[in-house]
């Protein structure tokens, strides 16, 4: 990448103005000093009528109203969409049309392959103007309430430019981001939600499971009176949102299948070793994991606060 | 059982001084201001000299001195075994025929069905002078440096009793474990290993099996360097002691299997759902999981502090 350059705007729209729309609202505005206009597009100007009380966003504007969202779009040279992974067909197909030919958009979606495919089909010919994006940050809370200027200092936010992408695009996109505090790093959609299904989507489906299980069985009371500090730690991603999960798990659904039978055969593995009374083999694996956790804490692992909701 | 009765003791055995036997040693003394004199056997008198040096003990005794350890067995009414549960057998053995007769000997191991079955065979008539018990406390370091008066305020202390038990032997256990701080509850021993192997054990295995999955791809250090939030808490519990969770998945395996094979088949369930994209089921099932953990939360969770090294 080249280096980082100084970065301005002159008008933002951000589709879906939560947590990560305004968030970079704030962070452009507050913490960059950034003097562009920022338009946030609601479902309905209702849904967006809170960023604008709160000064996050300069106007808001209602999706279905055809008129506001021509003239928000007009001039507009960046476009964020920041709504669930599920929404970005509609989305792009609704604001493809209207789009100024030198806009970039982006997104935030915590997914890459599907997204990148519901761009390829509502954009068309004009997808060298998507730059597909996913910045790896949230808080428990949600909503435009919970944005933070802060939100992004010194989190990773991975790009996954498509072969059609102008280089000087993608570079503009990145120095948004670095502007935030954020550190920009770029792979394949392919290998991003590969990484993702590993890190974040498995562990939190694995963590439901555990807690689906005990549910399922007679001394369920019991179970829970006597669970400590390992299982507080193990399912309190168990305690997520089952619509956006449920919307991960079939956005990565197939990099999310592969990484579950992988894991699904080192359990195997370990079942084998118990079975056999092979203690051998469970404490070689044990002492081989604990060795990488001990590593991983020790190169910085990640801030304790603030972050807990990553998707 | 009996309501609280004043507990005192005359001579305390314990056997193993680290975190869990200095704890009690100091609770009794410090906390409840109990006068008895208490012994700490070691492997060696070497391993028993700092806790001698700390105070927690009023003498040191090494486990091969017979002339020693008959005295110290001497006229005792209480011995402790806090070494691991690996040791019950042979601990058990060595101490036997210098038992008084009046003697209760009570232990600390995080698996029961197996350390009464070695105490069955150690004990062979004297069975009934063993109650089985299980303080469910612990923190992140270990040794008798570690160990804290206040270390079962609130905590759960579990016993098995066996038929062969006096209830008054039962409740003079009880009434030791009340003296720190801690609530006794009972069970019985299979019912004990199943609870565990569920809200313990099994997290275990599955947090140390993630972590070995991910060391196992090529782009592990990718992964690693993604992780968030999510993957720290599910996978805290793999920096534990490799010996030790070895050790328990051994002792307790017919437990932890039936439970590994039980989950398997929820994720399973899951994986099919996933597949399927059945975006209602795996919703239903993580919001049942949602509810269950955000109860249990509520109804009080776990302390968070000192305690995250349970077994």
């Amino acid at each position: 990448m080249s280096p980082v350059a100084a970065f301005s705007f002159n008008k933002l729209v951000i589709l879906g103005v939560g947590l990560i729309g305004g968030s970079l609202a704030r962070a452009l505005r507050e913490r960059a000093g950034l003097a562009g206009r920022i338009v946030g597009v609601g479902r309905s100007a209702q849904s967006v009528a809170r960023a604008l009380e709160l000064g996050v966003i300069d106007e808001a504007v209602a999706l279905d109203d055809t008129p506001a969202l021509t003239r928000a779009l007009e001039g507009a040279d960046l476009v964020l969409l920041a709504a669930p992974v599920a929404q970005t067909g509609p989305l792009l197909a609704r604001v493809a049309p209207l789009l100024d030919p030198h806009a970039i958009v982006t997104d935030a979606g915590s997914t890459k392959s599907d997204v990148v495919a519901a761009a390829r089909q509502a954009l068309g010919a004009r997808i060298a103007q998507f730059v597909p994006g996913h910045p790896i940050a949230g808080r428990e809370s949600s909503g435009v309430d919970a944005a933070l200027p802060e939100l992004y200092v010194g989190r990773n936010v991975v790009l996954t430019p498509l072969a059609e992408n102008a280089p000087a695009d993608v570079e503009r996109i990145a120095s948004m981001w670095r502007a935030t505090g954020a550190c920009v790093r770029e792979m394949s959609e392919a290998q991003h939600d590969r990484v993702f299904a590993s890190v974040s989507h498995l562990p939190h489906v694995l963590s439901f499971a555990l807690v689906d299980q005990i549910l399922a069985t007679p001394d369920a009371e019991l179970k829970f009176s006597f669970a400590a500090g390992g299982f507080r730690d193990f399912t309190r991603i168990a305690a997520s949102s089952p619509e956006m999960w449920r919307d991960i798990c079939l956005a990565n659904r197939a990099a999310l299948l592969a990484e579950l039978d992988d894991y699904t055969a080192v359990l195997a593995r370990f079942r084998a070793a118990i079975e056999a009374s092979d203690g051998a083999a469970l404490e070689e694996a044990f002492a081989r994991s604990r060795v990488a956790r001990r590593e991983w804490q020790e190169r910085g692992g990640v801030r304790p606060a603030g972050e807990s909701a990553e998707k």
